[in-house]
């Protein structure tokens, strides 16, 4: 029997670059947390703090501003960039995983004009990506987190069996409400990110507003398999959904009823509900989904 | 010399009630989270543990949730229905602060049409409003809270003094971000309070987005100038806003310049600016401020 | 009429310095958090973009630095030493407010004997320390954040009057739980603030667990008068405290007693009780407390 | 191709329960925040929305506070009575994960003795449980969150390769600080699991202290290698460690030296370190690693 030194990452997490393009008068930005982690034969650093092997996490940092001064594109762009780049910089290096979450701003409308170069900070959800090199393989997983979406009706919960433990009563009429994340995996590197990722997130709220609920389960497999059937180089979508809680309010001890109006929203215990939806032709990638927390 | 009890209040703090009109198939929601907290002649609580004086706070609670029966209107007009009540309900009550945050939700669109009941949560700022009533005096703060905007160009910070600790270079050109923290005060309690807040939010962003700004102070005030020339029921206005600082990233070292494009977001420490700016003829009423965190 | 500017001042928020004491082989150190404002006269900033009474937020900053490499000492005196600098540095600056956090770190121990020059973060309440410099008045408040404690008997809650909203039943045995956050102004600032500040909060932690409570703003009453008691230098104690309600879960429904053992520990909403206790011989400093937030 | 339904689990998260031990006048409590999810076959629910094989959410968490009745003991013990329940309820539930933090709370001293039934909650580190079944099969890891150490002497960092974006300089003296999570599998479920977690605890912190590193990898792995060098029930150790940068700040513009006192503690980027370490004898049981996030 040995002790020995298994699977190992290191690099530096939460860059916080952002890059102006003021080529014209109209400025863009782009807002990104960038964090990187490098895969390969740093064992000498484990065992013997030998940092032969260790790409310094401040060179890592350094990487990722020069990078941004050639323009960030898209996350997903950026992310390739930074992964071949590290994969690519030592031999003992063999894979790098490059997380980004983006941050949105929109224009300022002033007179109900756009503004040139005064933003708000888009609120809402985050938007997510996550490449993946391995060896000469490059994947990218897209995504969002704490999409907060609410229905006031078209939600029902019955039907679930009763154990000794179970005292929740059925009903045809409830609250729905969740924060989406979902992760989904591209089958190629060579997409119009930007386009598809605002596809997919349309696709996903439509589709929560349109269909009449039994389950929260079903709201998801439903989001996830629009997306799959509306985009072909979707390989694969990955959910975590709480369900936050709304409880109708019992008024009847001060002489008020409560039809479906007022409710307390809860804070904890609260519903999750976690899924997969996949095409089954398209070979797996778990390197793909290595670091992504809160997954099944 | 005694010792003596002071200033005291207490109450129920975030009552998390959301309440949905359902009278057409068109729903609309409102989702609060609503603190009370009451100040009378509660002393012999804190000397005795005689209760005799303690509207318990569950009642509080319960007194939200029922009010929201009738229904919501804006969070003003239901800070105003719950101090009235409280500062009435009993005769050792002399007055009430009933602090509410307000959540936006806009409608999902399916196929670009607005969705009758499924919501996405509006991210961005927390509008916010404080009623106050002190005897019979009933007194209004609206606000705002974290609403996030920057400018990419139009910030300069130069001509300050240099004493032995000053090493920060003059600039004519930087990036000004903040987050708005913003109470307002009114002088009336009958105005249409979602209008004027949207006028009061607007003038802010464009205020923030057209100003050419020589310090972050000059900004403020700008702002709270504006809000109060344009809306006669504003009395005063009362701003916290950090600086929110982006540094240039220094490129050199890796034979790259860096012409005003790439930034480093930095968390802390942050500069913070905070400021009133009043009429000089209305009268102060410092009790409506009392228990407002965060300003001067 | 006029629109005129009020109240106001700036500064850098959360430095975080950490000062080591290497003079010999047993380190110590200091964790410290610290926020500067100033206070006098910076109106052409506002009105003008005019910084030449603006001493950079970025200064202010630099002095934090400088001024640790002489030893920080206590809170406090660091505090006192930041005050009357900044509030003497030029004519224009009336005052200045240092607020302090200090994060504490215990030795490990290693073979049961604590370690020269290796900590672990002491948990718990955080300490914080406010000094006002208002002109040549000198005022300290010291304090401590988030002190969390419970108890599982010896509290009560009856007695309390029934509204129409009124549905909790009176109760002679609960468990008590709350998170002591206080601020207590010094008449001196000539105390060993390190040795005062252990025994205010031991004097505090010996209150809530040997009061038998009727209410929690009894326990809260207790606490202050009894630090006031046995503290001469302390003129007055404010204190917020939130009822971290433990709900007794009702276990019935699945053939269950529950004599007073699971209990459910609820986030939202909570009690929250706000209480200032002074001696009435001592003059009041409103000043000294300007910024804290969370006090009535 | 075909778009199918892939791995997916449910449950409640974050049953906040409390259970107090009073059969003796000297009460003890224990603390939990407890998730559990739900593994087998529930496609029916997320295709139909057919509830005939959802135990509801509810249900689970009335389950937990039910198993709470009879006492809690260990987290470990208690994921295990959990997890057996579940998995055992219906012949669809094939597997469960029950995931417990566990809070620690010290008794309150007063007059110099521990009090019988008045507490301060202990702060530092979130003691952590994750027990699976996994069909017949039990598997649990234990753990540690944000266990937060600094030495302020004793490690160095040099000797690593210079790339074209490497600009840190090497140093022979730097403070190391960083917030230990740590999770390791045990290879029994009939350990008195108090006691080893008191001693995998103690045996980090140990060897963080006597260590003189030189790589934050290096201490990673002299703490793992030392759990599992004392714990022969332990197959494996799983830790993420943040590298907390604590810069030494230049003060030379003030006409200061700096001679290691004076650091700058940084929020973000910050490196972050994540190993696996192992006995190369025991089989691997990834399923007791699944949802756990922040691991390679």
């Amino acid at each position: 029997m040995a002790i020995v030194l298994g699977p190992n990452q290191y690099g530096k997490a939460e860059v916080r670059v952002v890059a102006v393009d003021r080529s014209t008068p109209r400025h863009t930005l782009v807002d990104l947390n960038v964090s990187s982690a490098l895969r390969g034969d740093f064992a000498g650093a484990f065992t013997d703090g030998d940092n032969s092997h260790i790409l310094a996490t401040d060179s890592q940092k350094n990487t990722v501003f020069a990078f941004a001064r050639d323009g960030i594109s898209t996350p997903e762009e950026f992310g390739l960039r930074l992964a071949r780049h590290f994969a690519g910089s030592y031999d003992w290096i063999t894979g790098a995983r490059i997380g980004i979450e983006s941050f949105g701003w929109d224009r300022i409308a002033v007179g109900g004009q756009p503004h040139d170069h005064a933003f708000r900070r888009a609120g809402g959800e985050v938007r997510t990506a996550v490449v993946t090199a391995d060896g000469d393989d490059l994947h990218v997983v897209a995504g969002l987190s704490d999409l907060v979406v609410l229905k006031t009706t078209g939600s029902e919960f019955w039907g679930f069996p009763r154990d000794a433990y179970t005292t929740l009563p059925e009903t045809r009429e409830r609250i729905l409400a969740t924060a989406v994340t979902a992760r989904w995996r591209y089958t190629r590197t060579d997409l119009d990110f930007a386009a598809v990722y605002d596809s997919v997130r349309t696709t996903m709220l439509e589709t929560f507003a349109s269909l009449h609920s039994l389950a929260l389960q079903q709201s998801q497999y439903a989001m996830a398999t629009a997306v799959l059937e509306r985009h072909p180089d979707v390989a694969e979508v990955r959910m975590s959904m709480p369900n936050k809680h709304h409880f109708l309010q019992d008024l009847s001890a001060f002489g008020l009823d409560n039809p479906d109006v007022v409710y307390h929203a809860d804070d904890r215990p609260y519903g999750l509900i976690e899924g997969t939806v996949l095409r089954d032709d398209v070979p797996a990638a778990e390197v793909a989904w290595e670091g992504t927390p809160g997954f099944v």
